[in-house]
């Protein structure tokens, strides 16, 4: 998929917002138990109650690891539902990966060739040559984690080096070399919104992924005033208020009110900024 | 399993060789395609050719993902056959993951419940959220990357921030406050030999993981002069040297030999050291 691509999708949908599938087996509604594959089938329900509303679907790696080789086919079958219902759709596999290069490759392959992911988000700490293995792929994507929405993201990202750069600026500095605002994006959690300006001054042309808009605390006000540029440029994730906004029978329906209610603050958005 | 247990294995079986699972499918046998499960089939038979050497192995999870569910069978498979041959070898997913405290909390799961590891690679890069919930299971471990054996360790590792730290001394003096030497033990590149007395200074008492003997040109004998503690403190890892000596039939002899001449190098040097 391309920059393009994307950029033409959150016209056409009047949405720049992705579901996160953190999709948590001792979260599921009750009555999905009786399934075969209730990871499957509730993915399932909540992509043909969504689809419409966003451009983004990102599973979380780690919900279907933790389920061995069941949770592995319960993703691949994921996957192809999202391509069958909407083959624009871009998806993201958020499995924040990070390792030397035979290694990466490996990893690319994963998710590129065996998984049909557009895009996997890396952890940036084993630098360049743990990421541009990724990066050989035409038309997929590496989203770098930059500043991220947990409370340690102080720990080592906001450290300040002797350049007078905060860590995660460093990581802007370097990695913007590695790709182009055609093969990378950045991850930035919602919650550090004051510090979009900065960000937008290193990277103004960069598709962001943001995360914590919800059950993190993040503002999709704060967010597009610092972070929307010519092009969007914003991917805004929202996980579990959507997708466990009920336990119960209606769990698909409440998360299509969910995502809705996000969608027309950001058709809104766009269309006072003459976007669309 | 323990820190107690794990010196004990380095002293009774006279190593502290570790041999890395990087099972590339490209680069099995060619005899072995014919097997129901070729990944298996080579790890079962350089398992068995060395499992007396050695005191852990550390599958690579990319060479496996990349797999898809076959994959994840194949490693279930070789986990189970390790404990098979001796109970007492410490297994570690070399994962390198790194996420906030609910999705780590499901890589735990996936590492320690589901699979049925005793240690999981972790990144630093979000901070100390997203490596205490590994820490929260009785006898596993965390292994933190410290300092890489890549050329990308210098982008970041290297950077030094204003109170005079590398990165990577910041990552050891922060998070040894997180876990302890009985639950924690820390990744250093055997390329950066010449960093471990810095290193050693910071953290006494833990063990150190060590990739990059053979293949990445690190030295047996300067990673033992500058790394060696009272109680060993040492897990040398090597992968493709050993298990992928040679791509004939006598693949699991030749990394039988790679190995015994590494074990007969570490016993000779914790012999003379009066460890053994």
């Amino acid at each position: 998929m391309t920059y393009n691509d994307i950029v033409e999708q959150v016209k056409s949908k009047g949405s720049f917002l992705c579901i996160g599938l953190d999709t948590e087996y001792n979260k599921l509604p009750k009555h999905l138990m009786s399934e075969d594959d209730p990871i499957f089938t509730f993915n399932r329900m909540i992509i043909d109650a969504t689809y419409d509303l966003v451009i983004a679907y990102k599973p979380n790696m780690a919900f279907y690891e933790s389920l061995g080789a069941d949770g592995w086919k319960s993703l691949e079958k994921t996957l192809r539902h999202i391509r069958s219902r909407d083959k624009n759709i871009y998806i993201i596999a958020d499995a924040k990966r990070g390792d030397i290069g035979n290694t990466a490759s490996q990893y690319a392959r994963a998710f590129f060739e065996t998984l049909d992911f557009d895009a996997v988000t890396v952890t940036p700490y084993m630098g360049e040559d743990s990421v541009s293995p990724f990066l050989s792929y035409k038309n997929k994507w590496v989203i770098l984690l930059v500043l991220t929405s947990n409370k340690g993201a102080s720990d080592f990202q906001m450290l300040e080096t002797t350049s007078n750069q905060k860590i995660f600026e460093e990581v802007l500095f370097r990695s913007r070399q590695w790709g182009s605002n055609e093969n990378m994006m950045y991850v930035v959690g919602a919650t550090k919104s004051e510090m979009l300006s900065n960000i937008r001054e290193i990277i103004p042309e960069h598709f962001l992924l943001v995360p914590g808009i919800g059950a993190q605390g993040g503002n999709l006000e704060e967010v597009v005033r610092y972070g929307f540029n010519e092009n969007c440029g914003l991917i805004v994730n929202s996980s579990r208020n959507i997708i466990f906004a009920s336990s119960g029978k209606d769990f698909a329906e409440k998360a299509r009110h969910q995502a809705l209610e996000l969608k027309k603050e950001m058709s809104q958005t766009m269309s006072e900024r003459h976007f669309i």
